[in-house]
């Protein structure tokens, strides 16, 4: 087990009608006024907006609003909060949405923290900065895990690029965590949720490491039950129970516990993370979902004896020393079946017919950096190595 | 699921050599004068003592000390250090062992800050109270969880009682947590810590509640990978892995993650701490230990199905709806069996020649403060059910 620090310090409020408190939390967190940054229209729509209005008018809170987050949240409405949240002298940013409008709100609290530096200086790590906003989220959406997690991904479509920056200001001071409110999230997008949860924690648990049973267990726990409740919600989408196992398994997927005592790099996601990129109205999880089995089949024989502890704890296939590796790809077949069954493509092509056999270079290049970067794991990868993973999902 | 809050904010260093930099850490959370609170002459034999005050010194951090602490540690040594914290203008407390001495150090710390109130008024929640120091501390025994939980649990002999109290302020600001500080633990305490981490996750399991599938996955997972620890532990004491999952799972088992959603009252504990309470001298874990069989076979008839879950996911005995009585009673024999092969006793004869038959009437009037506490669960227990339970733990 390698030495780890663990500093998760977001308050949750988790359960029915706690967005109702959000300007009881806000006082509590010393909010002094507020930009409140939502997407479409789904918050206006559902009356979500005017419940959040009402509770932190009733606190006396003054607040100014924002909204018009898209999907892989950009850089230029990052930019125009930025500037209205200097404007306004707002110092507490709060997130109505799921994981765009979180990592859009974390930008404009870092930006808005350290005027006079570019916002993308700051996501893409060229300007270091300790500053920020406090901020906090309304969930609305169980997939990016931004409501606990230390990561922000935000897209710079002018340079076909999108980048992830991972500190300790990224953390929310609250989430308030309400089940009901993802009732309405339609099927695709509830699998998308699925898939994104089960990839933060899984691509943690095949990181290098070793001896982190007790983290590999709980990783195995969150997987599992993430799986199990993703099918009861696109079935039965008001089902409470399990809308409440797949919003909490987003938190806990993404907030480190899953991965303690390991290395933390996303590897998988560095590929999605170039996808949606130079396509930007592909979402996140359908990617991960479409590049996944190409990316676990070219990994298995470097990192088998892991692979077949997958099998075992999260499908349930127990395997002797001598079956391993006929484990570890029945369960790769069985976890690429499941996201069949709930809706999500399994190769590039089924994503997308957008995507052509000649962007797989392009891809490539993107992630490897033109071959100037090796992506860390049990197997590092190697320009070769993502060039052939593209190929074989495509 | 219940609503819940989830609110942990103990920062945590984990791994080899993290009490080097304890100096750095006090530096960091704001402390200005240091009350380092130990227990006996261990922390001084072992060199860490020497260590800590090096590492603080070379922060330029003043400090005093306040060593004696003993098991189920007294209010008297709480007096004390409260009046020296007040008398040093100590901002912060710092606990350089295991769960008595951090339990000292919390209820030292809320005194220091609430000065004129007398100690044990606070410790019983007959005083109310905001304020408290803050604290931190090096975990030199995997046990009590109290590194990261919300209780502090005191004992006043002058009249028979030991009393616990949770609250916010009991949270640390960070937790050192390095495995080989408990190298040196000898057998019997480690088996005790290893009753008195999976009592912690396995008596928030048996609360009321349901559909915490996540929850208790989790739960399931500390309460399996603490009991396959501690064996490892107790046969090979220098085994790092095993120290560090015993470590990590006295975090988790206590700091609310295992029973989210779910009732929290530890009602076991409750026969515990009048046990102790009586007989000071009683290792908290092996009381557990002794009272945990009649406890688990009293419950398990009105609490089935979930017994057949722990059956289940902790030992692996696996039933259809028809046999789930059966296989709870197999998992029951198989913990208490598995307390006899590492030393714990299992019945109060075993635990101390001390006990009479004439104590267990005592002890259950202390437990149900006279007839007049009902200790909630699926299975409320009156008087006459405590009774029950002390003389089938006989």
């Amino acid at each position: 087990m390698k030495n780890f620090i663990y500093d998760i310090p977001t308050k949750v409020y988790f359960g029915k009608n706690e967005e109702e408190n959000v300007g009881k939390y806000l006082k509590e967190f010393g909010a002094g006024k507020v930009l409140i940054h939502y997407g479409g229209h789904s918050a206006q729509r559902s009356g979500l907006l005017d419940k959040v209005r009402q509770s932190i008018k009733s606190e006396g809170i003054p607040f100014v609003e924002l909204g018009g987050v898209r999907a892989n949240p950009s850089i230029e409405l990052v930019r125009k909060g930025v500037e209205l949240a200097i404007k306004e002298k707002v110092d507490f940013v709060l997130a109505v949405g799921g994981g765009s409008v979180m990592d859009s709100s974390k930008a404009i609290a870092h930006g808005a923290a350290n005027p006079g530096i570019d916002e993308w200086e700051l996501q893409t790590k060229k300007v270091p900065f300790t500053k920020s906003l406090k901020k906090g989220c309304i969930l609305t959406l169980a997939a990016a895990g931004s409501e606990m997690s230390d990561s922000c991904v935000i897209s710079n479509d002018s340079v076909h690029q999108k980048k992830g920056i991972n500190c300790p200001q990224n953390r929310m001071c609250f989430a308030i965590e309400d089940p009901c409110l993802t009732f309405s999230v339609p099927a695709y997008q509830t699998a998308c949720g699925a898939v994104d949860i089960t990839m933060h924690t899984l691509e943690r648990f095949f990181n290098k490491g070793d001896h982190t049973e007790l983290t590999d267990a709980i990783a195995c726990s969150v997987m599992r039950e993430n799986n199990r409740a993703a099918k009861i919600c696109i079935e039965d989408p008001t089902n409470y129970e399990a809308r409440a196992t797949m919003m909490w398994a987003s938190s806990l997927a993404h907030n480190d516990l899953t991965g303690l005592g390991r290395g933390k790099f996303l590897q998988l996601h560095q590929f999605e993370h170039a996808l949606s990129a130079l396509y930007p109205e592909i979402a996140h999880g359908a990617g991960l979902a479409a590049l996944w089995p190409a990316w676990a089949r070219y990994n298995m024989p470097y990192n088998t004896e892991r692979w077949a502890q997958f099998a075992e704890n999260v499908w349930g296939i127990k395997a002797d020393a001598n079956h391993q590796e006929e484990a570890a790809s029945r369960a790769i077949d069985m976890q690429e079946a499941y996201y069949r069954s709930i809706g999500m493509p399994v190769t590039l092509r089924e994503l997308s017919d957008r995507i052509s056999q000649d962007d797989l270079v392009t891809l490539c290049d993107m992630v490897s950096e033109n071959g100037n970067r090796i992506l860390d794991g049990p197997k590092p990868l190697d320009r070769s190595d993502i060039l052939a993973i593209f190929r074989n999902a495509y």
